[in-house]
């Protein structure tokens, strides 16, 4: 280990801690202050920001680095409204900070309740998309956080001029420049360290590729919030509006390929596969979907054969799953078997099987009669989101800003003392 | 690894990840049976539930283990009338599953909430007390997770008789009985194994000494919600009722020594150090408290001198940390930096100095004018716990039933689908 690196890393922790303790005791009235001045910032460093991600553009290029990181990669004057639009929500949110809820007296005399409060340093590390740059600092800010980004190297120019914003719009408000600090060292080491800052970082937040997430999973001493597969299922049930369903089904896998709640198997109720299937199976070939059957689905519709291995398989392509099972139960089943926990949807007309359907399907969305497209922190009105988690603690789905704290115990008291 | 072992706690598990399908759909009804029925079997096992906690203490004994841990072995009817107390109170407690909240209604046209859960497969690691075992038992049957226990070898048969009351009254309750699996290995290797169930453990609960605990958050491969220390504070405050700031701070530590949320460090403002030591400390020494103190309170009082090491020590015996500070800055500083965020208190009349307080203090439970003794579940209302956490993600404090659980998004729609 560079001896260099483990000694940086060591000090932007220490600064991170320091300034979680500042940022935590903030006014919302100065957090506001800070939100507002980056964006504006921003604004006005358009074509700083512009060329920085030029720079990245234009290296990564040269580097023949595959089109969708390219894609993600590219920020135009589109793109800087979206970041300076996304700080003015995160501003307009509620201040979680400092709610207190659920006093109640005890029989001792003592009125017991909860404060939420800033988790204390948030450690993001992401890859390509410069814009989570802006909203993992405006997230952290607006929840009390200070932060640690570690942004992917392809995109190194361009976080470095959004950063340049975010620590103008901090000096501004009078808030230290540490409550958001960009690693300026792009090896792996510095992942490496940063996920083991046990005494300065509270929690980790990974996104990007799997094999990313499920190393810094392994080799973290820090909790991680993540989710490393978004294998997400539409059952379309028996009793359905047939219309409906099709559109579900078919905008959950079409709407957007490479995205994680993107429908990857689709599961039909035997009743129902030989109304729906031959034409939504048609719409789907239209679109250039490739689909893999269970027998009894290929029985209905001609289609590849599907493997076990497809059920388990996030494709994040144009590929799509097909299962018909026999009844609800079945379909639960395989979703809490196959599926990543991460967003299912039911369609149906059913009262009854809605109900079992959430209550029984174990995932971070639960969704009756919606695009499984719908799952993420805008739509649901989080105003962004720093990932989505599919873990159980905590936090599960996707995490904003009370995913970026939690509640402590408050005791008030008048005296009171404990006779065991 | 003896693949013995590795291949039966495979089996705990998987048996425990089918039955929480099953306790996780359970309704109100069939839990209460449950808890109601373990209640009943308890009570009539009386007999034989001494009869094994007699066999674990001869083996003390005769192992000449410590005082401390063969009192908490023992059980006797008063021990059993407070498990068979203990279940009727988690009983009386609401259900948490299935709580849905927060749903409103996004521009998209999709309503979105979230539903209270459980976490799925709770794995309980403890030493000695037998009374966890149903204290686990209980509150995992409520919030509808499944559990698998891991007691301490000493209280092997009181655990096994006691596990019998609940195998049968799940059955009672037509509940399977790998809701409650009681590991009958005695052996390390056993929870070297639990720990690393990924696929079949949501949680990991240690209870037991600071090294169980450590080796165990390492080499977890699963979520852990622990504490390790408890060092708690009573910051006395300048402007404070002396006869209050000395009932609290004696309370606090001599109430009971061996327990995580006794006082370790005295913190007193200079400005009532004067007045209020000399005759503190004396209440301390006449209870035989061992005073360790800085060199200010030292000039007012004659004691031993605490090093650096004092500060950051959890005695859990009849030993005390003071220290004296110039004011509330220097408070918080000192209790953010050596406590242990388990519990803290301020004794003050000062509104804006409990304010902070409650603030700035990172601890799970922060107290203004009570003991630090009260810090724990059935004194907050909780029913019970199963354990303490200092954690800061997911639960702090005393864990109980909301504590077992999580919520996820529900989305309710109507065909709607997603337009990027």
């Amino acid at each position: 280990m560079d001896t260099n690196i483990k000694s940086y890393m060591q000090r932007v922790g220490r600064a991170a801690r320091d300034a979680s303790r500042v940022i935590g005791a903030a006014s919302s009235a100065t957090k506001s202050a800070a939100l507002k001045a980056i964006a504006e910032g921003a604004d006005v460093a358009r074509e700083d920001i512009k060329q920085a991600n030029d720079q990245d553009m234009q290296a990564a290029q040269a580097n023949a680095v595959d089109q969708p990181l390219i894609e993600r990669l590219f920020v135009d004057d589109k793109g800087i409204d979206q970041m300076i639009e996304g700080l003015l929500q995160v501003n307009a949110l509620k201040d979680p900070v400092g709610e207190m809820s659920d006093f109640s007296f005890r029989p001792s005399g003592i009125q017991v309740g909860k404060m939420r409060v800033p988790l204390g340093v948030i450690g993001m590390i992401y890859e390509s998309r410069p814009n989570v740059t802006v909203d993992a600092a405006s997230l952290s800010l607006k929840s009390g956080n200070a932060c640690i980004l570690r942004g992917g190297s392809e995109a190194f120019h361009s976080n470095q001029a959004i950063a340049k914003c975010v620590a103008a719009g901090l000096k501004a408000a009078g808030l230290p420049s540490a409550c958001v600090q960009l690693i300026n060292r792009t090896d792996r080491a510095a992942v490496g360290e940063l996920i083991q800052l046990d005494n300065f970082v509270d929690v980790i937040v990974p996104r990007g590729g799997k094999s990313l997430i499920d190393r810094i999973s392994k080799e973290a001493t820090i909790p991680v919030i993540k989710h490393l597969d978004g294998i997400c299922h539409v059952f379309i049930d028996a009793d359905v509006d047939a219309v409906m369903a099709c559109n579900i089904a078919f905008n959950s896998k079409v709407e957007k390929y490479a995205v994680c709640n993107a429908l990857e198997t689709l599961l039909i109720h035997e009743q129902s596969a030989l109304e729906i299937l031959p034409s939504l199976a048609e719409q789907y070939v239209n679109a250039g979907v490739e689909l893999r059957g269970c027998q009894i689905a290929r029985n209905i519709t001609q289609m590849k054969s599907a493997t076990e291995q497809d059920w388990s398989t996030e494709y994040l392509g144009p590929i799509l799953a097909i299962k018909v099972v026999v009844d609800l139960d079945a379909a639960i089943a395989h979703i809490n078997e196959f599926g990543s926990q991460h967003t299912d949807v039911i369609v149906t007309r059913s009262f009854a099987n809605s109900r079992r359907f959430i209550a029984e399907v174990d995932s971070a969305s639960v969704m009756i009669n919606a695009s499984t497209q719908f799952a993420d922190g805008f739509e649901y009105g989080l105003g962004a989101e720093v990932g989505i988690s599919t873990d159980k603690i905590h936090a599960r789905g996707p995490v904003g800003l009370e995913g970026l704290t939690s509640q402590k115990y408050v005791v008030f008291g008048n005296g009171e003392i404990r006779h065991r």
